[in-house]
């Protein structure tokens, strides 16, 4: 049992103190985890867009400072609380911004990773046991202050901190042998891309793909469609640079959007006669949705939205195109169940999929 | 064989000659069907709202006239053209807006019934076979004008008349022994609303349900719902007039609007524990829409349009409320192929399903 089960940890943490302020690297205090919690150690984390995104505070309404950021990580589990049986001290783990409950309506069915207990909520800021957070600043030596101040937790996560709380519900165990440093990007990015090609368009074999963006998920998109046997994937993207290492990742054709004279969905209808099986948004553009939509061919093209959209635009189609037979859905962690599915998931990647 | 076979027949329509002008009652030659076309005696033609639509011209790229209107009808075949192998003199025939060729990549293909050379068109209005009409004027005996007057096919149908004629595709062959004033509504209405609930939503057993607008394609909404036992049917409609017809086509619960100090996907929500499997939009209202969309469950909801949206407002729906899993797809001609699969359903109409 490790020394420190049952006390508070004193750690560094770098704290988001506000909108597009330094994050300041700091000791704070962290408490034990209360029942159904889980303390971990984080041993790596990587950023993703979305942190840069709440540290840049552009939707009010989801502000709340100070706050430790940080959702895609490895830890190993320090200390567990009350009624925790699927991890114990010293399981490598990986925490997932969207939970699995087990028990709720949506967990029990198999339509859906929307736990309703436990899905994403970029407005949750506390642990759902008590309202309160389990982060809180050191008192200062010298500041003069005798109070300590709490830190507001995030999406589920929080591991920009050497120790961190979340429900056990965001918790996944991976295996030992696991390589930590990758598996980090399982807590979102590649997890989030594979999935929407795997589980959301349910990617056929001989099927043809277009992904709009080539960052870190659309490549992990077009990885997963390749993996499903796509037989042509048209990766569309502004920077020619990514063309090559996006070749690496399955994808046969690249659009260049700035080499047209003519709108993307268009090119794309004509190179695949009449456009695409599967098209998949992840930009974050909502006119860039549009031309993922247009893409697809009519009666059956399905487009994924994978990217997050922080505009008050609303969808740029008119209700009469979806009589053309295009369909379009957005995608959540790729739609992997997290603590159902991701260790084969995991255990998939280790073995090359 | 018909004495008037391979002749151009003179018959009676009711022609339309411009936006909200009164049909003519006039008589007008019908020429002879051409290759892979069929020329129908329509027996019975019932009145659709889109009808009405293009009657009022509101859309000016739809605007066509003179114009023979109608889609909804029975009729018995005359005579056929060229090649036409699937239906012969005197067989009773249901027009259908939406065709089905049997062999583009569309019709080959489970997932759509969009063929792609006769699937639903508002802007058509000439045959495929040489780009021209079968229907004109009839040279005026005293008007001093010898030269006959083009008139423009509608929806790949035009029944507001004695004699049409159709691409063979638009043309479904039923039971001798049906009854064929109620047929009439297979062409349109009853396929469109029972196929929504079958085909497009795939309504299952023991699932809930909402029906917005109870007009004739709501009400057979319902009665598709109800034939796949769907445990709750949830009528929406501003005219409580309608509960009473609407129950017995199994609305089990009426909502009205006009009732409420909140929100309909509010009420819904509440009284179904998070709202139902599925809804129908069959109003053709945007904000309506916005309503159907938000009463499903999150997860797994799913929204099926068949209202006809003449505005050129687009979606309320804003891209990030996709990733709460509620689905939205329109049906057309409620995802039936009618050639493959209608004269099953009429079958089962004839017996009751």
């Amino acid at each position: 049992m490790a020394e420190t089960q049952g006390k508070v940890i004193t750690c560094k943490a770098a704290v988001a103190w506000g909108p597009k302020e330094p994050l300041v690297i700091q000791e704070i205090c962290v408490d034990p985890p209360q029942k159904m919690e889980v303390r971990l150690k984080i041993l790596y984390s990587s950023i993703c867009h979305t942190d840069l995104g709440f540290w840049n505070g552009t939707n009010e309404a989801e502000r709340a400072f100070p706050r430790i950021l940080g959702h895609e990580a490895v830890g190993i589990v320090e200390s567990v609380g009350e009624g925790v049986k699927d991890v114990k001290e010293g399981d490598y783990v990986i925490p997932t911004f969207n939970g699995e409950c087990g028990e709720c309506r949506v967990c029990t069915k198999e339509e859906s990773n929307l736990c309703e207990k436990y899905q994403v909520d970029p407005m949750k800021r506390v642990m759902v046991n008590d309202g309160g957070t389990r982060f809180s600043t050191t008192t200062t030596k010298d500041g003069g202050s005798s109070q300590s101040q709490r830190i507001y937790h995030f999406l589920n996560t929080s591991t920009f901190t050497e120790y961190t709380v979340l429900d056990s519900a965001c918790v996944v165990k991976i295996n030992h042998n696991a390589p930590l440093k990758q598996m980090s990007l399982l807590s979102c990015g590649v997890s989030t891309g594979v999935g929407a090609a795997w589980n959301s368009a349910k990617v056929k074999e001989g099927t043809t793909t277009a992904v709009f963006g080539l960052g870190s998920v659309g490549l992990a998109v077009a990885e997963g469609a390749r993996a499903r046997g796509a037989s042509r994937i048209i990766g569309v993207d502004a920077n020619a640079s990514k063309f090559e290492k996006s070749k690496l990742m399955g994808v046969t054709d690249f659009v260049n959007p700035k080499d047209l004279t003519k709108p993307v969905h268009q090119m794309i209808r004509e190179i695949t006669g009449g456009g695409v099986d599967y098209s998949f948004e992840c930009t974050g553009n909502v006119d860039v949705l549009r031309e993922a939509f247009l893409s697809t061919h009519a009666g059956w093209g399905s487009t994924v939205l994978v990217g997050i959209y922080p505009t008050p635009r609303t969808l740029p189609l008119h209700p009469m195109e979806l009589f053309e037979g295009r369909k379009i859905a957005g995608s959540v962690f790729g739609g992997f169940k997290p603590k159902s599915q991701l260790p084969n998931f995991a255990q998939q990647c280790m073995e090359g999929v």
